[in-house]
């Protein structure tokens, strides 16, 4: 088994929590921002100090490739992304990225024989902070989106991210772009940002897929009226019929597979003056599972809402919905085992969060791998993954991306 | 007994409707803002059409003095105001000031005897929209705020109250301003806000005072953690917290007296994004009732709150309180009798808002007449009450006038 350097994954981790370091530990690295751009160039900087060649594409997504031993193969690539939501930490995204990093140089430095180019990658705009959507430019690459709406895509202050991305000096030929043909596989590292890997006492998360979600947004219609004056009996209460929605919905939702996640975690009232009661709530519902059975019965509990709740009218829409994707399972596979022979304890889990990979997953096989999560928190300054744990998980990847190397993981095994 | 005029009513309500109006019927008309001078203006020029001389005081508050026949003995004041929350109706405030202008005017039109001056009193700032806080100028003339303190206060976009004085061209001496030494009484006529003399079928409210409240802040303290990586027995959700508190405050305080009423007006999430479980939720919660001991109990009532629910930390803080006033009895009892000499159903009747009427009961005796508010409705466009309705309100002040003329409301009867 192959083994990457644990100082320098340490010293990686420490470099890169200073473009755009909080005051409280964690970052705040919008994407195509000066914080954001600090971090590429060190990127950049790393890549060239082993002489490997970086080049990006017309979305500022960088490519850093080691050339390989059979020039006419297509090439693995490990991805992640560098920008980070407001006061996030120092691992979403910017660790996946080391890893790759850290692939490439172990390669490099150790001399390690390999058939196939292998590309660390960096995506731009994974968290959609300053110009949404997330996961922007692998759902161009993929299909998801239009470039031309994602280039009008504005920040709250009113700038694109076409003219970020022009004024970021890292736009490259859209001929560079990832793509099925000069690419065989993608791997992304990532922390679980869940708590499952820390309380199964478990250091390697074999990532089998990122659950189906629906997302709904539903409203409660009623009267706004005086506080003082307005007698219990003849109140619409819009914001108790939304207390008294959300309790029936985990009533209900609870009765559904234990494995089911769903969150309002969005709820805005109207028109939010103490003196007056509510006349409008509108909150969001968002439910994960991997089962499409599961997420079934879940939309059959929301159109299954009482129309009426506490006199007030109860509506609801869907806002957007994704099926499971399920990662390549000879790369699950490939990732499991490795995670076994270097002596590490695993799992298999489903990603809740969303990821690029879950769009190249439709481009080229792909899979993950996580690392824990201390306390499961994530996008916040708290986030923290140990050393240890980091090295043991890209030491998967190391080993997951020299076996592939080895095989082809379109073809049979 | 004697009537006002139906027409000239019905003309007043028309015209003061254009002074701020909406493309919905009802008006926008802020303190102090160009659509208040007009209104101001208007009220001006019909007093002074009278032969009705007009003066203001330092808050800017606007008297109009009908003289009597014995220039020692102290006056009689009906008093509202003419400013408006946004989207607000045509009869808040503004039908109590169109009361007394058309109780001036059938003094001086039909030449009424009566011993005291009679004044047509506006108060600058009732409703706070832009300057809070409601009923400033009668706050301040009660000693319940620091005018210093109050010229500070700002609008959303930064101008001061004091500023705002300045520029209205209404400023006045402060020896001009409603006192105990000049003044016997006033008397305030208002739209009752609330549905129940429509519900009673009852053409006048007697308003016996205005009910004891208390406003509390209750938040909920959880962990925000990610809605798609964290299974729902880890979750601290403090939006289901908050539904869960709210819910508990209802059945707690439904057991109490059917007269009190409480509200949870304002609720706010944070972070209040759709992916992210809530981590903090802070919810105002507004009692009233005219009972010391119900008020009591509902302090218990929030003093009982669980401390936790579903895992998350509950507190709360008093924001304010306030206790019943309790209106002038021998003014309460003229505004009863003048009503069945009318010929009107009157009831008797606590008011649930707030009015000038409230701080100045503690400087003079003072009462307020309810007229009916359509849907009771009020704060907003569909505000109404038939030109009838307020006839009937203004007659039966017309009369409590010209009896407590006759009368010294401060001595025994």
């Amino acid at each position: 088994m192959f083994t990457c350097d644990k100082d320098r994954v340490k010293d990686k981790i420490e470099t890169f929590a200073q473009f755009g370091a909080t005051s409280r530990g964690g970052i705040t690295r919008f994407s195509l921002s000066k914080e954001a751009v600090q971090a590429r160039n060190e990127f950049v900087k790393r890549m060239k100090a082993l002489k490997i060649k970086v080049f990006t594409d017309d979305l500022a997504n960088m490519y850093a490739t080691v050339p390989g031993s059979d020039p006419a193969l297509p090439g693995i690539v490990m991805a992640s992304h560098l920008d980070s939501v407001r006061n996030g930490g120092n691992y979403d995204g910017v660790l996946g990225v080391i890893a790759a990093m850290e692939v490439a140089e172990t390669m490099v430095r150790d001399k390690i024989p390999h058939r196939r180019p292998f590309t660390a990658m960096v995506w731009t705009n994974e968290e959609g902070s300053r110009y949404p959507p997330a996961m922007m430019s692998s759902g161009i690459l993929c299909g998801k989106f239009e470039k031309e709406t994602m280039l009008l895509s504005k920040s709250p202050e009113g700038k694109t991210f076409g003219e970020a991305l022009g004024d970021s000096g890292f736009v490259g030929d859209q001929a560079n772009r990832l793509n099925s043909r000069d690419y065989t596989m993608m791997l992304e590292l990532h922390i679980e940002q869940g708590p499952i890997l820390e309380a199964k006492k478990k250091q390697i998360g074999v990532v089998e897929g990122v659950l189906g979600m629906v997302n709904y947004r539903i409203s409660t219609h009623g009267q706004a009226d005086h506080a003082g004056t307005t007698p219990m009996s003849y109140r619409k209460d819009a914001l108790l019929a939304a207390a008294d929605t959300i309790k029936y919905l985990h009533i209900e939702l609870d009765k559904l597979d234990k494995h089911l996640v769903y969150t309002t975690g969005e709820l805005v009232v109207h028109p939010c003056v103490h003196t007056v009661i509510p006349d409008y709530v509108e909150f969001s519902l968002d439910a994960r599972h991997r089962d499409p059975e599961v997420m079934k019965q879940v939309v059959k509990v929301i159109k299954g809402l009482p129309k009426k709740m506490d006199k007030c009218t109860v509506s609801y829409r869907e806002a957007w919905a994704r099926k499971t994707v399920y990662f390549n399972r000879k790369l699950v596979t490939i990732v499991e085992k490795n995670a076994k022979d270097l002596g590490y304890s695993a799992m298999k889990i489903y990603s809740g969060a969303g990821h690029d990979a879950q769009y190249v997953a439709e481009l080229i096989p792909t899979t993950m791998i996580f690392v824990p999560s201390k306390g499961g928190h994530s996008h916040c300054e708290e986030e923290f993954t140990s050393v240890d744990e980091a090295w043991q998980g890209i030491n998967v990847a190391l080993n997951t991306v020299l076996e592939a190397d080895a095989k082809s993981p379109d073809s049979a095994d």
